[in-house]
């Protein structure tokens, strides 16, 4: 991979486009434990995967090859907005009165406004490739229902898509988007399942939850032959997608700190985000190349990775999924109503919480009002509103740096722009939260 | 400047941010018609326009040299965002079947998501140096009113913004991002000011204009010594700030098209943007070393190029500004309440103006509903969501070039993305509009 370093900018560097995903996992010495089926107890195979997922995923969720070629229709997207920028946050790095030279990896470049696309984009392409015609999804606040989305536009796949009511109901924007991409989108629970028209029957009122929209885009998927499921985060297939943002930001940052990173901050929800961000810099450690920190910044309000057990659980609340060796906090928590919609799950990506097990990532919670106030500096300092969820690994780097003389090399990976999510941002200024 | 064509993705040409500003004309035969006093009907002079403006930008306003070098401090802001990106459109090309080769140059990855930043960080600069604290002005639909706030942001300058009323209760998201940058904001017509009261006395419940909004930021920057008033478009300054766009544009497709363009699009309203694009591609064809036409895009419910008259008129609806030789629909018109609330402006700026006299640009009349129809075939292959101003910019592409077999090098200018804007895009896909 070439660098380019911009003589009248070297705050901004540029590298190519990755040709391979990166597979951290085949390189650690102790595997990924298996998901278990959670009728037998026994590893999934291919077989039981094959109703939900395309070949293609199934044999990237049990790979142990350290690098997989991204298919050039795929690259093709992503060359539309990666390599995401890498810039170095002087602005910030004033306000926060600190040496340390932090960088800044961001991908709220891409179409919808975050990493999500980084594997919405390979999921739509190995779907199309076996000729499915149909992607359902769930979706929280939105974001990984637009990017899916706007992938399947891209390959002529419908993508329908279940989103929690309250936030079908309170934020309409991200709907809007994934109509505007030709998306389908239905408030869940819906009258258009099994388990929705349950739900309703139970209780007409509901708000819905992202386990009960799951439930709904897996038994229309399971249904139907030309119809298979994708998920936005959590699976090893995901985390590998992710990849892309940490290779990029490895060579970008090697192009003007030979050194490397001393510590890397990510936010973490479902856990690909810093996974995809930190498992190349992992890499760099693992040959010796570098030694960071890597921090997986959570909330406070739902930290699987600071107060959950590591244990199978399942990824749902219905307990329709294969069961994961993950850190949670269990199936059925329920974590307080945060702005940062993407980081309100109960469990954790196995192959972070693996590292995390191996010692090479630490976790650490944010409360909200920090992280929003970090926020609100970042906005005013760098320009970019950066997303609820991204705001927390903000702040994780700015207490952790603030006031410092040490001249360390820190990298935050920005996972996203708040353009969205600006009525939050006014609920904090008002001092509603 | 140097270019650098990647070589991995030769859709995308990076160039050094611009050193100087592009002042189109100083290099033609006839000079842009002086601003007239609204009193005198004379030349304004430097005396008549320091009471809202600072020096820096008053020179600009009557420069004769043909290149302005940009300060340090706002180069080293631009490059935060700049240079942004020129890309090859290739999956909307093949959407509209043509064998044009369309260039789109995306102003949407500053951080308020459009052009405007482009003379706000200029105007704080020169404003913070001649020692101003506060800055007020007049926003429609937040563009304007968010970037100036960011601007502010950076040089420690108080922003205060009057927002029409009908988009301050309508539009809520750019008020929470000009709050989100420090910014203080109000409804118009407002209690705070005396043309406020005034308009408030005689109406209640008016949902204000944006010549209401003028008054209110033009009587508070006139009445104190360390204020003053900043506009977003029309001026001259403002359109010499904006020749960035070009400059960049320019380099950057000569580094893969070297013949140049054969057509440029873009949208305008106040004429800043289409301005910013064009005259450096029509430096290129005073030099000899292209013909590109120039296409300026505006909506059919606004048409000041196509059905206005060119002759002085006031740049707002109560008369208080210097007269401005320009197109205009005259100070009276109201046009219907179209989405792209930057392409709702009487007049254009005379700079503009004065190139379509000499033939130099063309206008075309865009109806919105074609413009949303080509704004979502471009979201749907491209990716981007562009703002309601810009999908002008490709419609009127888009009908240039559909089924077309001529090998044409199309660029289109997009000022900005259209996330704020996705409830018209709602409206639209339901058939409201």
């Amino acid at each position: 991979m070439t660098s380019n370093v911009d003589a009248s900018n070297p705050d901004l560097v540029t590298v190519d486009v990755p040709t391979h995903w990166y597979n951290l996992a085949a390189e650690l010495d102790e595997p990924i434990p298996p998901h278990l089926h959670p009728g037998t107890k026994e590893p999934v195979g291919p077989d039981d995967l094959a109703a939900l997922f395309p070949a293609g995923l199934i044999a990237q969720e049990v790979s142990t090859e350290p690098y997989i070629e991204i298919p050039e229709p795929v690259r093709e997207i992503y060359q539309m907005w990666r390599p995401s920028p890498l810039f170095r946050a002087r602005k910030f790095e004033e306000a926060l009165n600190t040496k340390a030279r932090i960088y800044v990896k961001y991908e709220g470049v891409s179409p919808v406004g975050s990493h999500k696309t980084n594997s919405a984009v390979a999921q739509a392409y190995y779907n199309s490739i076996d000729g499915v015609k149909k992607l359902t999804t769930e979706t929280g606040a939105g974001q990984w229902g637009s990017a899916l989305s706007f992938a399947g536009a891209q390959f002529g796949l419908d993508v329908e898509v279940w989103q929690v009511r309250a936030s079908y109901d309170s934020k309409p924007y991200r709907g809007f988007l994934i109509r505007t991409y030709g998306g389908t989108l239905h408030p869940s629970p819906s009258d258009l399942t099994e388990a929705g028209r349950a739900m309703l029957a139970k209780d007409p009122d509901t708000t819905g939850s992202l386990g009960m929209a799951v439930s709904e885009a897996v038994e229309v998927a399971a249904a139907n032959d030309d119809t298979r499921y994708a998920l936005g985060s959590v699976l090893n297939h995901v985390v590998l997608h992710q990849s892309v943002i940490g290779l990029e930001a490895v060579d970008q940052l090697n192009a003007v700190e030979p050194g490397g990173a001393d510590v890397v901050f990510g936010c973490a929800g479902g856990g690909s985000n810093l996974a995809g961000l930190s498992f190349p810099f992992l890499r760099e450690k693992l040959h010796g190349r570098s030694d960071p920190r890597i921090v997986a910044a959570e909330p406070s309000a739902c930290p699987s990775l600071t107060q959950g057990e590591y244990r199978y659980d399942h990824g749902d609340v219905a307990g329709l999924t294969p069961l994961l060796k993950m850190h949670t906090l269990g199936m059925d928590f329920v974590p307080d109503p945060i702005h940062a919609g993407g980081l309100r799950y109960h469990g954790m990506a196995p192959a972070l919480s693996h590292t995390v097990e191996l010692g090479l990532v630490e976790g650490v919670a944010i409360d909200q009002r920090a992280a929003f106030s970090a926020g609100i500096t970042f906005a005013r300092t760098q320009g970019i509103v950066p997303a609820p969820e991204s705001t927390h690994a903000i702040a994780a780097c700015a207490e952790h740096v603030a006031n410092s003389d040490k001249e360390e090399v820190v990298v935050i990976g920005l996972s996203g722009h708040g353009q969205l999510d600006l009525p939050a941002y006014a609920e904090f200024l008002n001092g509603s939260f």
